[in-house]
């Protein structure tokens, strides 16, 4: 199928428009009308060819793993999905469905390394992936997830990656009731962490350096608000974390964090994709503390986590751009000028917009 | 009563004889002659003042946290201890008994911080303590463990310290049968932590940077060794262990070393106390690995690996010296001149020595 999406033709000029075939539907695939995409950091960077030491971005490169429409057409194997339906697509497509981590339902953890929804390599045909800032996609049905009717198409899309980033570790640390959860920043991760963790019951404290976040951080579901930029603050509020969800984008020293943690609590890092700076063995030591990472979430918990945000009524804030503004919402987003996470309206595309 | 030790009189001089009072017993006390001392590298620091930013020594300091005696007197409220019981002593030896970790026999994390065997401060008197390197030694009965029978008491010495240090780690991770446990370094825990992981029924790989310390490792019982220092072998064995005690005593990269791990294992810290080097959180994010520490271990489940050891025959390897030799122990374990442990026969100690 002919369709168009915006794609970066190499690292250092801006997205433009770019025409391009979707593969015929194979068995057990679905087709997708995208409705809405989100847009998330990885996006800017993959363009940006910002991680060549783990794998140089193929050009042509449509981003998008926060995807978001109705299906359009399925495969005659196809059981679970129908014509119609409102779904989701999140950061993976693809998985070799039968090693241990694929068996336990992390997708994401496959032995042969997942398939990425965009800059991967299509399993079957090699191709290279392309993603959510298109038209349309093909997924196979089994990595195609339901969208609760209850939750709003455009605001849902973030769930999708900044979501599942933040829910995972959330589940793995089994946080609920009487769970202690600090949420170190509050942009697009930290915001729905905040939602979420707020959502399944546990005591949530926004840790912060600024103390203008802190009305913020309070409508979002914070209880609490610790500044970081205290040191007195900081010590009064030593061992008193089961988990903390650091998002911090860049490198920074972990022991400040690791000693707010209590005995055996962890520290889970989901923002900074890159070098920490030193730190201090001690406090792990003594407390049996943990530094940790997650890495998105299976399509099971994906799934779990959207009828949860559906029941609950949990969504991210969000600003809708059209198609044609990603590139000045690159640039606003280094700036971090975004409450909290662009998406775009895919209906701002016309199919028959000039590809460069 | 009146007894004889060796003290550090400063951070700069040797350790020299030194005569003092061991306080009269309270009714839940149990006086022991003191028969061996093992030699742990935390008395080397503390003697020093190395450890300044978490407390600064107090002198005299008289070292020793690896005790093995027997009892010669008992308070009348002891219940579960009798003269002449062969016992140990370890790194703690008061803790106020009431907080959550010491009602889940976690005294070494204590809320109110445990009383270490030397340079803490008794939780009555407020007088500081003195450890091992004497002729003898009262403490509270509940921080008495019993020696089995089957153990030879000089060389049971280091399980004190070294070993529950080591084997801690190992009941935390849940390590038994068809665990694949990696050690860091062969020295004086990473020897025991090799026989210990090996007696749990794990399948045990030495990562040593020295191809001629395969002979013995293999020795101790590990299965395998890998070359840290070929990255072709250290890329082959990817993720490939649950966990990795770490003992290496200085700054370093943790991440070659988490990249090792399987999906949630655990990279734990004991033989570096203080900082860390840059790592990368790509390994931690991508496998949900886990970065920690391990402090000791509680009274119970140091007792339980006393008898684990008494079942299995586990024992360190240890170089015996009389008390005259400590300072030239001292100049040959820096120089890392020891294998595995220096193990003091107190018996070499008159109680008429000279003191200074």
């Amino acid at each position: 199928m002919k369709t168009i999406g915006y794609a970066a033709l190499q690292s250092d000029t801006p997205l433009v428009p770019f025409s391009f075939e979707r593969r015929p539907l194979r068995d057990n695939d679905v087709s997708i009308e995208i409705l809405y995409s989100g847009v998330c950091h990885s996006d800017l960077h993959q363009t940006r060819n910002d991680w060549q030491e783990w794998g140089a971005t193929v050009y042509p490169c449509i981003p998008g793993h926060e995807i978001i429409g109705r299906v359009t057409e399925i495969g005659p194997n196809v059981r679970h999905i129908n014509i119609g339906q409102m779904v989701a697509v999140g950061t993976i497509i693809d998985s070799c469905q039968e090693c241990d981590q694929c068996r336990r339902h992390e997708e994401q953890m496959c032995r042969e390394f997942p398939t990425v929804t965009y800059n991967g390599r299509d399993r079957i045909s090699g191709e290279i992936t392309y993603g959510g800032y298109s038209k349309h996609i093909v997924v196979r049905e089994e990595f195609v997830l339901n969208l609760p009717a209850g939750l709003d198409p455009a605001r849902a899309a973030p769930l999708l990656c900044a979501g599942i980033t933040v829910y995972s570790p959330l589940r793995t640390w089994n946080v609920g009731p009487g769970s202690r959860v600090g949420v170190i920043g509050i942009g697009g991760l930290g915001h729905l962490a905040v939602r979420l963790a707020a959502g399944l019951g546990a005591e949530v404290t926004v840790i912060t350096r600024s103390e203008d976040k802190a009305a913020e951080a309070h409508k979002l579901g914070a209880e609490h608000v610790l500044l970081s930029s205290s040191s007195q603050a900081m010590k009064a509020a030593a061992s008193s974390f089961d988990v903390i969800i650091d998002t911090i984008p860049s490198p920074h020293d972990a022991s400040p964090y690791v000693e707010l943690l209590d005995v055996e609590g962890a520290l889970v890092i989901v923002g900074n994709l890159g070098k920490m700076a030193e730190f201090s063995t001690l406090p792990l030591i003594l407390g049996r503390r943990r530094i940790t990472g997650s890495p998105s979430g299976g399509i099971a918990e994906t799934q779990e986590m959207l009828d949860f945000c559906g029941r609950k009524g949990i969504l991210p804030e969000c600003e809708i751009i059209p198609m044609q503004q990603i590139n000045h919402a690159f640039e606003r987003m280094e700036r971090g000028d975004v409450k909290y996470r662009f998406v775009i309206d895919m209906s701002s595309l016309a199919l028959s917009e000039t590809p460069s």
